[in-house]
């Protein structure tokens, strides 16, 4: 199958659209027609090349569509159906499906074996996320897709697959946040708003949340904190620890993946309190460092890999929050862009202009 | 009251037994005629000056005894009761207690603004881990003593203080351990013996114990180890990796206070394990280092203060189950010193060749 994607022949520089050719699906796969995909930082992480990873490759990862064809014993969908695309993938069969916690299937293929798409030079374009959704079209395997009700807005639904489940299941899911809590919430980009929805959702009494830039700090009362605190203005430990009466948080969340952000939730929770890492360092090396008499007080880690999100699950109970307007997801949408101009919609992302820029096709 | 105690003149030196002079119970405090007390690590630290603080000073903290006298609104224990003596106080009001957490208990004392003991020059001898119980006799909070069946024998209960519910709990309460789950405990002194206790009583399938001593690796196996490795003979994580199909345990609990056990705990846990932290550095400053990635994809790091312990729930359990014939109290201990013989039994403690001394008075 013929169509556009934008692909990204060297790291760092700009995506180029062009016309590339899409195998059809195999067993078990789904080709879906899409209508949205988001704009993550994962993306742009990829295609700077800060993930390794080789190029070319077409990324895009936080998508929704129409299914357009199935492969051999395709169950979950038909065509026709809405679905939500996602990098998530689970076996259902491994010891992590088995346990609950499908987001880390030990079936899932390595990424860059994944080439079902070429230029039309013949050259070979690696999969990206496993999803390849920067395209009007993608073939993925069938338990990374879940079908939605077709009164859904695509470009609402495209939000479920990988930002707004990171962000709520840090907090419902990973956290298991309590009524009455409070919690700080470290970045408030894509993932971090969610967070903070999750803490509304929640019930938590105090929402702290911490950016460096005004506007997502405007962006986030909107969301629902209680108080807001800038980073550059001081020490945000000490601000926290003095709006919880010198004791801290229950929860904090590190949705900024960098290892001072990291160290900073550890130190704002109370004395057994949990602090959860949500975002991802750019640097697969990154270390970070804590005090071990800190923790022996009783403190906690916990690492939250997409927001620990079982798909099958979460997708259809978000859709039903959305649909009950408990959920906001149309407000998480700063600018819609043509393909065409996809490397504007990226370096407007970039300059923390944007809480999502979406893609629609 | 005049009596005997081990006076710590000099950290780093032979401590002194010699007659003090104890004061009477003050408001809500308990007199305690002490019949054993057990030598716990924490105790060399202090004496050795490793945690700080100030000489003159009376350690031990893990006892047992019967109530000599009570101070004006004592209303949990009377005179005559046996009792377990720990150095954890709860005041039953502030945040943590009322949230089941009362081993952080906010209005705990600074330990060295106790002075109840002098000698009889008329130096005032700090009360060491708020218990001061290498002595005859001990004042300390109503709410650090259980009362216990008089039929428990008060050398095999004062182990109950500190060193079994900090390792059992750390596996029961702080972790939670679910029947059938796979655990690793590095270190199997006086803590590690007793996790590996809790991870029998929880039901776990295989408990991998880790030492550098032969004899505490015996120890280990007849508490109930299914595997034990020595440290000293290569990398016990790849070797725990290796006795769980490359994947890892459920649990990793450090017993031992080092950064590096820390950090092997959270490497020999599986993708969404949990490592639990129950040893306590010796140096305060000590910090462990963990990569950010390692943890986003799903792992836990929990730290256990004397294994979360409950002293008015746990301890009447574990005498039941003591009593039921399924904890082991009498098999830790290796040997009975009288008080006079206090710094030999300290000298075979420090030595590795004790699971547990205990001063018999």
């Amino acid at each position: 199958m013929k169509m556009n994607a934008a692909v990204c022949y060297e790291f760092g520089k700009p995506l180029v659209v062009e016309m590339v050719e899409l195998d059809p699906p195999q067993m078990g796969e789904v080709c879906v027609r899409l209508v949205a995909c988001a704009i993550c930082h994962s993306d742009v992480h990829e295609i700077r090349g800060e993930w390794g990873g080789t190029a070319p490759v077409v990324s895009g990862h936080e998508a929704a569509g129409v299914i357009e064809s199935v492969g051999p014993s395709v169950t979950r969908v038909k065509p026709g159906d809405h679905v939500v695309v996602s990098l998530l993938r689970q076996c259902g069969e491994c010891f992590y499906c088995t346990i609950g916690r499908p987001y880390r299937c030990e079936k899932s293929f390595p990424l860059d074996r994944e080439h079902r798409l070429h230029n039309a030079a013949g050259v070979a374009l690696r999969h990206g996320i496993r999803t390849a959704a920067f395209a009007e079209y993608t073939v993925v395997e069938q338990s990374q897709v879940v079908a939605i009700p077709p009164e859904i807005p695509l470009e609402c639904a495209c939000l479920l697959a990988c930002g707004v489940i990171t962000g709520l299941g840090a907090v419902t899911n990973t956290a298991g946040v309590e009524t009455g809590s409070r919690v700080a919430i470290i970045g408030c980009g894509g993932v971090g708003l969610n967070a903070i929805q999750g803490a509304v959702l929640s019930g938590a009494s105090q929402i702290i949340a911490i950016d460096i830039l005004a506007n997502k700090l405007a962006a986030a009362q909107e969301f629902g904190a209680t108080h807001t605190l800038n980073a550059k203005a001081g020490d945000v430990v000490k601000a926290v620890l003095g709006l919880t009466e010198g004791r801290g948080v229950d929860y904090a969340f590190a949705t900024v993946g960098s290892p001072r952000a990291i160290e900073q939730a550890v130190n704002m929770v109370h004395q057994t309190g949990t602090a959860v890492i949500v975002g991802m360092p750019t640097n697969a090396e990154a270390m970070f460092s804590v005090s071990a008499h800190h923790m022996t007080n009783g403190r906690s880690i916990m690492g939250s890999p997409m927001g620990s999100t079982r798909l099958f699950v979460d997708v259809p109970r978000l859709v039903q929050l959305y649909q009950d307007g408990r959920l906001k997801l149309d407000e998480l949408i700063t600018k819609r862009y043509p393909l065409a101009q996809i490397n504007d919609a990226i370096t407007s992302m970039e300059r923390g202009e944007a809480l999502r820029n979406v893609i629609v096709f």
